[in-house]
């Protein structure tokens, strides 16, 4: 397997967790999203990942996008260690927590977005934050209150799920934003049982080789 | 079951598509997003859903929002007339083009960020319909892209799939931002053959009981 990844892109880390919990060994190719006016557009990538986004996932002859179908993809194809659930019901809620981050949060604070919000309206880089703050804290609110219900050691209960694959790097990108994490105090006790796991540690972007301090 | 929902809401537009396709029959519930302030905020509303968005899905005591979540449910719950497919790459594919939608364009262009742009930045009408205009286009030169190796009769092949009923409502909101769809040849196809279908009819905005024109 081939990932197209980098190593501050909140969807790469994501599918980076996954491939590490699954322990599938991937090769890593490091696509630069700001360099040059960013390695995304161009061509050749562009013909693996017609968005010109990140991830990019590559097993075989198999092409695919979206860290949502990634995932889908690696459970169907790699069913240990399964990253949702054998239980409809239960599958259902995980991938309704994973896409409060995947539609409800990334798509409105990534860097196309933040981007547009200077082109068009003169957003400063204290505007574009307190924009990303705002839309990070309206999903975390949204994450707690599920949490409360739902969480144990992780986010559905005692067992590493997908959705925890998803929360983290969304605490990643809001400290970016210089979101205050204390008052969501479920997602806080969550992350500290993560951040010991081998497959986050290993995810995390200082730990990538295209990391930049 | 219930859904909740609002008749111009392309996210529950999708899943009345769903439901309609897999000839599930389900009780109609209204939650009008605009007036006193948005139904979907109220707190009756909000112990159902957190995120206070539409749809949500009641299946006895089953709830689920995020329509990404209640296809998978549904597909594992009623597997007639599968919305995805059995093979887990075609499934991931269509999932993938899915997503192009669900996470790349419908979050950006929603009421709640429309909102933002015009109390944070003052974005008039047309600031805000340019806004719309270009993340709609974005995302569907992507879409054409994918349809040029995938389409038949629709999306994927000559089935209709999940990948139809995140296009068609989507098509709906880009036509409401007068974005220009002539050039998308792929896209116009696929909708041509959609629109003779009885499930994507009975879903239209103008067929919902609670339509305003």
């Amino acid at each position: 397997m081939i990932l197209y990844s980098y190593f501050q892109s909140s969807a790469s880390y994501r599918v980076r967790i996954a491939l590490n919990h699954k322990e599938i060994p991937y090769e890593y190719r490091a696509v630069h999203l700001v360099r040059e006016g960013g390695e995304q557009h161009k061509a050749d990538y562009k013909n693996l990942n017609p968005l010109g986004e990140v991830p990019t996932l590559v097993h075989g002859q198999k092409i695919l996008a979206q860290s949502m179908a990634i995932f889908f993809y690696l459970d169907q194809t790699y069913p240990e260690k399964i990253l949702f659930s054998k239980d409809a019901y239960e599958a259902a809620r995980i991938l309704q927590f994973c896409e409060v981050v995947n539609s409800g949060m990334q798509p409105v604070v990534n860097l196309r977005v933040r981007q547009e919000l200077e082109t068009r309206f003169g957003a400063d880089a204290k505007a574009r934050e307190s924009w990303c703050a705002y839309f990070n804290e309206r999903g975390l609110s949204t994450l707690e209150k599920i949490l409360e219900k739902t969480s144990g050691r992780f986010c559905f209960g005692d067992q590493v799920s997908a959705a925890d694959m998803f929360l983290i790097p969304q605490l990643f990108n809001a400290r970016r934003n210089k979101v205050d994490l204390s008052k969501y105090k479920c997602i806080l006790k969550v992350e500290t049982e993560c951040v010991k796991q081998e497959a986050f540690i290993k995810a995390q972007p200082k730990n990538q080789p295209d990391f930049e301090a």
